[in-house]
């Protein structure tokens, strides 16, 4: 019999319990937004590839305005124009000077810009400066922003839109990014109809199938859902072996009586090994974990909140250690609207909403009688309540995981 | 000649001058997740719909088991079994119970369920009851969770996978949900050549056509290019023309020569309304905005950098605005990890990465000399300055908003 173990305990297990897939595709940058970087990113050239101005007026040497001021401007000789977009294919004589855009290349000899605001045209071919410049003042030189092999991104991130720009910047249009997952779904429960069916007396709906692929799909994975299955321990057999066979990881739900708990366990136990019975967690005590090879098969609490806190805490790190994720995801500081009370020797969840009061976030902790629809719409996030804590008082500060 | 406005100012203006378009669409649940709910969800039948119980046990009347005890069971007739998926009809005699699994239906008469390792089964149709039960105790009432009318989610809502629970759980499997936007994306200068070639001297890639399209993408709209423009008005007449009779609101960005924001501004005021010249913020100063009816024209700085945080920053918001997304981001809470100077008068945007050290969560400030992968690549989120700051210390908490 396997011990209850602690929620830290089951995050520890993951990393040793499974291995990263390795498995990655080519895809657009376009596409690649949201999923898992499977690839370290080296620059592989300059950036910018030449010394460039950061303001629209006059590139020249600095030496050359030493001393300027707006009564005794120094005179530089206008030695020509850079356009945008073009190269500055010359040498600035000493004491000229060159028109430049914002962005534009700076000639060989210059060594700062000055603001046009701080010059003169007198007309005859030559610009007054009106405030000295300094060496490098306003530009941006060759490979200030990246060299060629510099670290841009690391494997194991999720890209996101200023990623996809500083890739674009590089001059990739394709990146490397670990496969999507493909996840089974398995609802169990004589009791459970489809959602679009009006439940008959002693029915309710299946609501672990849509919560579950919605959340998976938010996580970048494939959802395959394999229906609801009655409380049926030979047909449960099948359809694990089969989701095992064509996923790389599957996750029951239901199943809330004992003797199907139990089916569950002998069926992981065929299949692979068992490696979890039972978190000591508030909700979500009947979670099980075990693995086919490398393939995570779990069984989450029937009750759709607990199945959806479960899931969030240990499912979907779990499925990121597959897809090689590396990120963490961050907490909001917010203050409770009520208190909560928590004696239960065990972790507590709380799922919350969140609200901005001033300059204050303020979380309503959801609280319910196993309310099922109460606990899930509407939430932002949830807190956790350490196992030793025996409640949080009114005002108290939480950290808060955003769905 | 308009005036700078101040980012609050910029903000306010948006509900001011812009509109909700109204225009929604129906989308299976399944599709819903991050888009717009478009209309109010009231729960139209009682969750549950039946009294059940939420343990395994006995289902019984409190009153026949009060006084009993490990010592002195109750000794209750079994006048019944409740399948799991079945309804209960039929009605408890005084002084009977009925076995009851986790979540079935409770038979007529019975007002509490009493676990079943509180209990002993006797073989002759008699169970012992060894805790005293109590009315309402591991019962779940007929519309405890939600009754008809209830107020379920609120249009302008984000859908998260737990509201599509939440709407699996009352029978919704379509939602009406706002129109996705599209965005025309008009990157302009001659220096901008695509992502996929070689720079020459002089010239740059295009970075904010893949970056503002992955950031609309991101936000749940729809992005289409219109290529890179080169500093030329007519064209730059013709393709925003263009693109405002094919979209909902268009984003040109780049043209950081005085000549070519001024031809922004003329063409805006030709084609509609300009609203907004200079944002006094750093960076993103030089943005405008303007409406044609209630299509936005926005125009961003040139540098990736600066455009990718005014777009977080106004762009969203606006965006937000024409669907009818009523959410706030929220923002973490972190500690910088080193010094941050402003001493400008105005906002200060600065983007940074956060790590994680034992309880706190830390921000490292991204500076770089107008650095454009720098500032973008592992970027995890920006924070703000106020004007009248001068900069904060090492150690100094910062709200974080995250990409």
């Amino acid at each position: 019999m396997l011990e209850v173990k602690t929620p830290a305990e089951v995050l520890a297990l993951i990393p040793k319990e499974f291995r990263p897939l390795g498995e990655a595709e080519t895809v657009s940058c376009t596409e690649a937004a949201g999923r898992v970087l499977a690839e370290n990113i080296t620059a592989e050239e300059y950036v910018p590839d030449f010394d460039r101005s950061t303001v629209d007026g006059y590139a020249c040497r600095a030496a050359d305005t030493f001393g300027c001021s707006d009564a005794i401007p120094a005179v530089l000789n206008v030695a020509g124009e850079v356009l945008m977009g073009q190269g500055a294919d010359f040498t600035l004589p000493r004491g000229g000077c060159a028109y430049v855009p914002t962005g534009g290349a700076i000639p060989r000899g210059a060594d700062c810009a000055v603001m046009i605001e701080y010059t003169e045209d007198y007309g005859d071919g030559t610009v007054g400066i009106l405030k000295p410049g300094a060496p490098g003042m306003n530009l941006i030189f060759r490979g200030d922003d990246v060299c060629p092999g510099k670290a841009i991104l690391p494997a194991g991130r999720v890209l996101t839109p200023q990623d996809i720009g500083a890739l674009a910047a590089i001059g990739r249009t394709m990146v490397t990014v670990a496969r999507k997952l493909r996840v089974g779904v398995i609802s169990t429960g004589d009791e459970l109809v489809p959602p679009d069916e009006t439940p008959k007396p002693g029915q309710v709906r299946d609501v672990n199938t849509p919560l579950l692929s919605a959340m998976l799909r938010d996580f970048g994975a494939k959802a395959v859902s394999y229906g609801i299955i009655a409380d049926d321990e030979d047909l449960l057999r099948r359809k694990v072996r089969q989701a095992t066979g064509e996923c790389d990881a599957v996750i029951l739900s239901g199943g809330s009586s004992v003797g199907v708990k139990d089916a569950a366990c002998r069926i992981i136990e065929e299949i692979g090994e068992l490696l979890l019975h039972g978190i000591a967690v508030k909700p979500g005590k009947p979670t099980i974990l075990g693995k086919a090879g490398n393939k995570p098969l779990i069984g989450l609490p029937g009750h759709p909140a607990a199945a959806c806190l479960v899931a969030q805490l240990f499912v979907l790190p779990l499925l990121g250690r597959l897809m090689g994720r590396t990120q963490e995801d961050f907490a909001v500081t917010a203050f409770l609207t009520e208190s909560v009370g928590a004696n239960h020797g065990r972790e507590q969840i709380t799922a919350c909403r969140l609200r901005r009061e001033g300059e204050r976030l303020l979380a309503a902790p959801i609280r319910s009688k196993s309310g099922l629809i109460t606990q899930l719409a509407g939430a932002d996030g949830y807190f956790i309540i350490e196992r030793d804590c025996e409640g949080l008082p009114k005002g108290a500060q939480v950290k808060v995981f955003l769905y």
